[in-house]
């Protein structure tokens, strides 16, 4: 029986019931984009009683699928004001699969208290749990590990959740009970923290427990899966060997990394933050340089960072790396550990508070490239203090609040670390994804600059709308499944990968799906965030990018961003 | 010839022309949403270099028609991301018509300097003014006074506006100097901030000196007017005897007074913030219950309040009295005027002032009722602090900032003064006007509370979307005209005012102008922000109130706002 659990934090009630029939084909991103659409009133308050949040492993988490301990979260986004999905690694996807969940709903809103739900294999149970008000996510993580499982894990927000800042993640631990594993996008945390939830537990001892109807069928597909990932030179080698930041050099050498708040696109101190060089002081000071952030993932990305003050920052991401790197021209790899650790532990979005620390020094209330001002800020958000507020509420905010114009963001989230104008398909992405600009929500830094299925010239228009469509409509159907985004890479250029994807989900659940059917999921996914955005106001005017991409060059390649009314034929399917 | 000026902020060029073909009939209002339609891209950046900003006296002003001296302010808005027209008395309206300039028109950027534009009879001139900057507007309105003549009307803003605060206003001065006659919704101080340009001086010794083509048909027309206006209780003997203030005991006992960040309609204090009480004070201390805001008006509706410091709070109006005091529950008329004041210095919109500090109150940022807390915080805006930015801000943002779900705002623009669920024509008007919430859009206080022009109960939904539509389209063309809104009460209740309306203009102009073709004005400029709007990206989505005036009952009727879809009707002609 697939259970989808419900929690009103108006009553306080939870109710464990069977998984309507209408979703029990969906799950990750595919769940939560339609159950949002068909629950959340679009025009209604994101921090407000009619605001639902949904968690849902993806139809993969809780088997031994490679890389599938993706989990979705879903709601009303009160950063950008439309539908938003987020997904993270970490444990729980699978503990929740294995438990035979199919999601779990919170509506209504609690002002007052903070509550725990404890997920057990048979039962669902809100406890109150003032006593962990405030506490930072490392300390709240291990407290919940020690008062209920060691093999536990635990979804939880920090303090920036509670106050309800607009940046606010949801994070999960790791293998290690690191709570490092966001869903950090998009202001989910602070959702959460509007309806008083401070932590969800899920015990559970099995993370490949999820019910496959062909057991046979399904492991002849998974391994042949793995051998795909492990074939490919970036999920076989880059990333198991440098992790995401592998791509600082990268980026950096095809000059469209964004440095000094989106000033120029190459930066001297690169190779300071690479990859390369994190891998060599983690494994000086006894860290790790390859990581798994869930168990049963072959590309092992993430790494564990000892900083100078003996904590260990888990993982550091290229993005990350970026946004307190090169973005706010930095090249210290500790200064980077330690903005990174603060968000982790206070429950906030890296890439947010990186473009609006970028903000902030482009309008003058910190200077570029200090460190020491940037932690001190950085800090500010914890204490909840009126700096601290603006950094959290995001880039777009803090960018009104301060009257600037160069403000890299769209529908009200920050740009990622690829630059628009010389990774032009990336642009594309970032203007017309439902999600706010997102790098993850297709890729084109595959065929734009590592020429991962096909080349596409990152530095003109042509091809980059049809690059973009396809690997968003891809990407939509791969955050259904659970599986890491990254496993696409090896999709791209091997014509057995998207088979073996369907050949698994067949197998799992005793269906006969053809790659057509996983296109139309793609799209059906892309339709219904469209459908929400336009219902809570959003039209073409919100799928563009920043006037100053329009207007200024960027360095080396003198590119300017020029695709406007092309736009609006991304998502026509 | 009617002149139209153009400084190019960029370029730092000045250009006198001839007033294009295509306004010639234009004037206020209808010229500055035209010329923004026209010329204004719609997804600019407000603060960016193609945002233009256009001040244009009203068809009437600098002639002896009574209330005639209103200047019109166009851009697109910082604070809304809409068009903007906001306009204000004072004398500069009057001396711009009466040398014969159209508009004056503000356009490219300048991120640096401070600059002062010198306009005379033949002349207009860009002054460097770097000694000038930082300065409060009284400050400043004295010191420019002195500098080119004591006559001079002087057009400004704040250090509110030079930080590019999205609520700040532009100010010109009355007859006295006192530099407090408000443009003040939407942020056009940040506009003019963003252009480098501190302060428009206005050199004319005549106030009534624009050419008229029919005298003596003119002065007919106008005499009738000003009988019109003078027979009429509020303009006649309400207005000009409390001022705008006589409201605060009316609305006080029609239920709909929003206090506490409009939890309520009714206060306890409300007598110790009227104008009655003000009248009273002014007086014992040596100020003015009665002032014009500009020479020839009739109604006479401001003051000048001195304060237990010394200075003059000139004016006070009903809805800066409302959003200072029962809004905070704050009862206390010299606290009231002394944020009055740091607003009128600092260059601050008081209406968003007051909806930001009661919003960052239902935060718990400050307490509720807390005058010195209050005024703390206010003068936290010209020190620039991160606080200060916020308040600055507006209340959208500030609640968002604090993740507050009662942010009584439309389209990112504050609620005045009457709180929709009980005076719900007025709702319907903030909820539909282009202009973001604003009550002088449609202001149906006049059916709903004072019986003036009939009579719609306030409290019940039947009629109201007719009504704020006929207001709605009054208003735009009235805002045309230059002359003060407040016109409009006598107007609605003598057959005989629109058409003498209409007379001084056909003497004015010499044309055969008829009622319709007044009201086709009136709809013409709302179809043009309408449009404006669309192409900025606003949808029916934007033209509905917060939910919570939707979910929450306001004491003492018992109501709640349940127009929604009928609003999509009201601006459809």
């Amino acid at each position: 029986m697939s259970r989808f659990i419900r929690l009103d934090m108006s009553t306080k009630k939870v109710s464990i019931g069977e998984t309507p029939e209408k979703y029990l084909a969906l799950g990750g991103r595919a769940l939560t984009s339609q159950f949002v659409l068909d629950e959340v009133p679009a025009t209604s308050h994101p921090l407000g009683v009619k605001n639902k949040l949904i968690f849902a492993p993806g139809l993969l988490s809780g088997t031994n699928a490679p890389s599938s301990g993706r989990l979705s979260v879903g709601a009303k986004s009160p950063l950008t004001g439309g539908i938003k999905e987020s997904n993270a690694g970490g444990v729980t996807s699978q503990k929740l699969a294995s438990l035979g969940i199919k999601a779990i709903v919170v509506e209504g809103k609690e002002d007052k208290g903070s509550y725990i739900l404890r997920v057990t294999a048979d039962n669902a149970e809100l406890i109150p749990a003032d006593d962990l008000a405030g506490k930072g996510t490392y300390e709240l993580t291990a407290l919940l590990k020690e008062r209920y499982s060691e093999k536990a894990g635990v979804i939880c927000i920090g303090p920036a959740g509670e106050m309800k800042m607009l940046s606010a993640g949801i994070t999960n631990n790791d293998s290690e009970g690191n709570s490092s594993r966001y869903a950090g996008r998009g202001g989910l945390g602070a959702v959460m923290g509007s309806k008083g939830l401070k932590a969800i537990v899920v015990e559970c001892d099995k993370p490949f427990d999820a019910p496959v109807q062909d057991k046979e069928r399904f492991k002849v597909a998974a391994k042949k899966f793995a051998k795909i990932l492990m074939d490919h030179p970036v999920t076989g080698e880059g990333l198991p060997k440098f992790g995401t930041n592998v791509l600082m050099n990268i980026i950096n050498e095809a000059g469209t990394l964004p440095v000094r708040n989106f000033s120029t696109g190459r930066f001297d101190g690169a190779s300071e933050v690479s990859g390369e060089k994190l891998a060599e002081v983690a494994i000086e000071r006894g860290g790790k340089a390859t990581h798994a952030c869930h168990p049963g993932c072959v590309m092992r990305c993430s790494n564990a960072y000892p900083m100078p003050d003996g904590k260990v920052c888990s993982p550091i991401e290229y993005e990350t790396a970026w946004c307190f790197g090169p973005n706010l021209d930095i090249s210290d790899l500790d200064v980077v550990a330690k903005l990174n650790y603060i968000c982790n532990d206070v429950g906030l979005d890296t890439i947010e508070a990186g473009c609006t620390l970028g903000v902030l020094m482009e309008a003058g209330v910190l200077p570029f490239g200090d460190g020491e001002a940037a932690i001190k800020a950085l800090e500010e958000v914890g204490q909840g203090t009126a700096l601290g507020r603006i950094i959290a509420a995001g880039s777009e905010l803090a960018g009104r609040v301060y009257g600037v114009t160069r403000v890299p963001a769209v529908k009200g989230q920050g740009i990622p670390a690829y630059d628009p104008r010389s990774c032009k398909g990336n642009g594309v992405t970032y203007a017309t994804t439902p999600m706010g600009a997102d790098h993850t929500a297709g890729y084109a830094v595959t065929a734009n600059i590592l020429k991962v299925g096909g080349y596409v010239d990152p530095n003109k228009k042509d091809g980059q709308i049809e690059l973009s469509r396809n690997l968003q409509v891809a990407t939509a159907a791969v955050d259904a499944t659970g599986l890491c985004l990254f496993v696409a890479f090896a999709v791209l250029d091997n014509e057995e990968g998207l088979p073996t994807v369907v050949e698994m989900l067949n197998a799992q659940y005793g269906l006969e799906l053809t790659i057509d059917d996983v296109t139309a999921l793609g799209q059906q996914i892309l339709n219904n965030e469209r459908e929400f955005n336009a219902n809570a106001g959003f039209t073409k005017a919100d799928d563009r990018l920043p006037e100053f991409f329009y207007e200024e060059e960027l360095e080396p390649h003198k590119t300017k961003f020029e695709l406007k009314d092309e736009l609006d034929e991304v998502l026509k399917f």
